[in-house]
């Protein structure tokens, strides 16, 4: 019998089946005009974990949705993932040269292109959603619906891009550093997990548990991400590291330390492996991502 | 029997009517983050003369939809109108202080902030057509894919802001400036038509004739544009006056003059109302709003 395959080998797997799928979605570098589909591709196919993808194929299949039905919502999401990637790393906000190991979209195209390629993504993830998607109308308005929410400015992600901007260099309360962390980075995440669900059809009950474990590990997240800035190298994070505490942002560890937020994290993970395991469906992969979200170096 | 309203009666009408609903849509003011809420408010209540809204408007109601239903849609193209606009504004791109008559956004609210302002009204305009309109799934996530298209990159908004960037101080041909205009202004303003008719119900004959339509009002309302730009002031514009001939933007008077420009939007004009003019249903409106397009003064 084959060896169960380790979470790392999934994500690698997901990566690249998604990859595949990203090829097909996004328009060549041919079409015109061409130099944006160049920026578009250069920021989508420059390596990323794909764990949000991950995370609707996932939830999805657990409750019985093929691959081929999911990935257009898997790389919708993705796709809104990085168009907040570029946009974050402008100069004008968070003034990034690097991104997953490679000079940011602005630092190639210059910044016009860099704010039209994060706009084209966003507009094409809608696109792809509508178009591509292959469930039921209803269904498919129930996941645009969210995805458009949890992209938006209220407990969403421009919210807490906004909120992370203006604390930036404050003291901030544990309070507004759970609204950042929850709006910027959680509600993506959960909303990924939620997608799948609704895609797949599962029953408010389960939507809710799997939104629960969603929020959880969406926290937990971002805890670690705040710890690896701290901890680890430029190198292993393909991003600057030490920015966060270079540009004052508030982070978990600066307001709990980081013995503190390794235990939280922690604490969030073992909810959410608890959560799903009391959902009658085939969550081992979600319990094991939860997992590899706290054990994760980079 | 009272006097047939006009079309400036009509539109000063139909944009009281359109700010209404915006008002409902857009997020208060006091909800946070507050400032994107008000840099958000800020752009789109500054006093636009909501020509899509009302084409979206007359397109559905010459169909048989009612004002109520065909709101949501008509809210999120002036949406996407005014994120464009925002965007468009910026430094790294036209780098203009002056719109509809107020300092532009990011002048009010710095670069950052309008930035996210953009982002989150074209987030925003999908969140409504998701979750505001109320016609039946199917056809909603077809409008969700016609407005994501014509805010998209290839032969829409996105892609002829692109084109325009990149062709600013060249010589263009009369295909690459029909090429800029039929997507940067063109798209949506013939989407807008679109929209109405597909949430009307309009058959596919009927919609394909809403889009020719659409598409010559598109091009004749930027060729005045254009035209105005060179013969009108700052003031009666509200807006920088003169802008596009010191930026060598591509325009239409720039190629082929003022009076050829004036000619060739009329003949545009003359088409649609030819072609709204023979489908069976109330398309006055349509008609008096082309004639309108050629000869407003701002």
């Amino acid at each position: 019998m084959a060896q169960a395959e380790t979470v790392n080998e999934y994500l690698v797997r997901r990566a690249q089946e998604v990859n595949g799928w990203l090829e097909k979605f996004l328009p060549a570098e041919s079409t015109p005009p061409e130099t944006i589909h160049r920026a578009m591709r250069y920021s989508m196919m420059a390596g990323g974990k794909r764990l949000r993808p991950a995370l609707v194929l996932a939830s999805g299949e657990a409750f019985g949705a093929s691959a081929e039905h999911l990935m257009p919502a898997a790389c919708a999401v993705e796709m809104i993932h990085t168009y907040s990637l570029i946009h974050d790393d402008l100069p004008a906000m968070d003034n990034d040269d690097l991104r997953r190991g490679r000079p940011t979209c602005h630092k190639v195209f210059g910044e016009a292109k860099a704010i039209l390629a994060g706009d084209a993504l966003l507009t094409l993830a809608f696109n792809v959603l509508a178009a591509r998607l292959s469930c039921d109308s209803d269904r498919k308005v129930r996941v645009i619906a969210e995805v458009s929410r949890i992209a938006g400015t209220i407990e969403a992600l421009i919210g807490g891009q906004v909120a992370d901007i203006e604390n930036e260099g404050r003291d901030v309360s544990a309070q507004t550093l759970e609204y950042i962390h929850r709006s910027k980075t959680g509600a993506l995440i959960r909303g990924s997990v939620l997608i799948g669900g609704i895609i797949a059809g599962a029953g408010q009950a389960e939507l809710e548990k799997l939104s629960d474990y969603g929020a959880r590990i969406g926290l937990a997240f971002q805890i670690a991400d705040d710890v690896l800035d701290v901890t680890a190298s430029s190198e292993q994070l393909g991003k600057t590291a030490g920015k966060d505490q270079a540009a004052k942002k508030a982070t978990y560890p600066a307001v709990h330390g980081i013995e503190a937020s390794r235990r939280r994290a922690l604490e969030l993970v073992n909810e959410a492996v608890a959560i799903v395991s009391g959902l009658d469906a085939g969550t081992e992969m979600l319990a094991s991502m939860a997992r590899f979200i706290v054990a994760r170096s980079s």
